[in-house]
């Protein structure tokens, strides 16, 4: 590697506690030059705001902030196909503003960091962005991952849960994928970015819910318990949840319950 | 919640490398009255080791460590009944010994803690046992649990590579399930706990295989490539590497390259 070559750390912030920091994030944080933040628009003014104070608190100077806009997406709901090229135009968009971010705001042999929720390698698009970039040649980086807690192992801690039963497997899926997962083995199922609320569909009167909406922060909202009890609850809480701050981010597990290992 | 009863702390402390630790573990560590550090044994002195060493680092006295050894398991193969037959009598030894600890070592109005590789949350018995010991009733504690970096989210950033792929599911699941998990739809696989090299028995040419082993730690080893190409690499370090050390802890994700998202 040369000496002048840029290097871009991804570093998993946590999911919204500022203690989740790790140790190897805080120095990860005092050898950056140049931070990119990527704003989600006046809606999630508050993430952002949270990542501007974890810098002023952890950076030591000097250093750089630039604040980037993400672009928009269409996230009207579609079919597997659409919703695949609808993701892909979305990447290349935000390809293109990174690609400038590390052209032509840091200079080679500095230091460039993305502050990333949770954990880089969790339904986060940084690392690919960052290799679609390396692939088309303009511009090169050494890249560092620093792995952070994700939104699930929150989750599983704060209801004091493993996310895994003895022996079985846990799967991990994005909502629209759900359909897909469910009932194909005894393991249990992390849903992420479920944005229409799919447990409603979800059926079986032996099935659990574990839920947990804005993770880490002093919004947090917890529910647990039978699905068939405690959905319509949820959906209220959701609704309250998003009318008050403009946006909500939860996840859940499922666990078929009579599979409960004691 | 009485001030009188006892605390009891389920630290996630990282894959190996103690700068994993997150600030709010550090915090936690702070706050303990006593340690509960269960060694696996000679073999694993090491990790044993270096969970002393962050004691020595993080804790603020007064405070006690105590160190019991773990009750041995049967680790012979085993069809899935047996298995579970032994995991559980391990279990329960395990809870004896647990609540011994919680009983007689802590008085009320204390904060035990145990540390917990990786995240409590995958693939770790300790918050089961607690669960266990809290509805045997001989011995009451408040369970906090502080998550961690797992192995299999260290695995990832170690290899600048996300665990899903866009818009797809991810499977864990331990390696005597992977051939109920495997081909059941388009997500990765990411594979824990296994002892006898279950890869070698994937098939398809189309299979990547990234695996990394004591991941880290200074003694970390990785390799990613054509499952088909690398297998027999992997295999000869392993062996290798249980020889030096006497133990090998190593994870490993499998993707379909032609479905590989750019």
């Amino acid at each position: 590697m040369s000496m002048e070559q840029r290097r871009v750390l991804v570093i998993g912030i946590g999911a919204g506690d500022p203690d989740q920091l790790t140790l190897a994030a805080v120095k990860a944080m005092r050898r950056t030059d140049i931070f990119f933040v990527v704003g989600k628009g006046p809606d999630k003014a508050s993430l952002t705001d949270l990542r501007h104070r974890m810098i002023e608190e952890h950076a030591q100077g000097p250093y750089r902030v630039v604040e980037v806009e993400d672009p928009s997406r269409d996230r009207r709901p579609m079919g597997r196909t659409d919703y695949a090229d609808a993701v892909q135009d979305w990447r290349a968009r935000r390809g293109d503003i990174f690609e400038g971010l590390l052209r032509d705001e840091m200079k080679a042999g500095e230091t460039g960091a993305f502050l990333v929720w949770g954990d880089p390698s969790l339904y986060d698009s940084t690392l690919g962005i960052l290799a679609d970039i390396e692939e088309r040649g303009s511009v090169s980086a050494a890249v560092e991952v620093v792995p952070g807690i994700s939104s699930v192992s929150t989750l599983a801690a704060r209801h004091c849960i493993p996310l895994n039963q003895v022996g079985r497997p846990v799967h991990i899926t994005p909502a629209r994928r759900l359909g897909d997962v469910s009932g194909s083995d005894d393991g249990d199922i992390v849903v992420m970015l479920d944005a229409h609320e799919s447990f409603a569909d979800v059926e079986g009167d032996d099935v659990w819910i574990y839920w947990g909406a804005y993770l880490g922060t002093p919004d947090e909202l917890l529910v647990a318990g039978p699905l068939r009890e405690v959905s319509d609850r949820i959906r209220q809480l959701r609704s309250e949840a998003r009318s008050r701050h403009g946006w909500i981010m939860d996840t859940y597990l499922l666990r078929t319950v009579e599979q409960k290992a004691k």
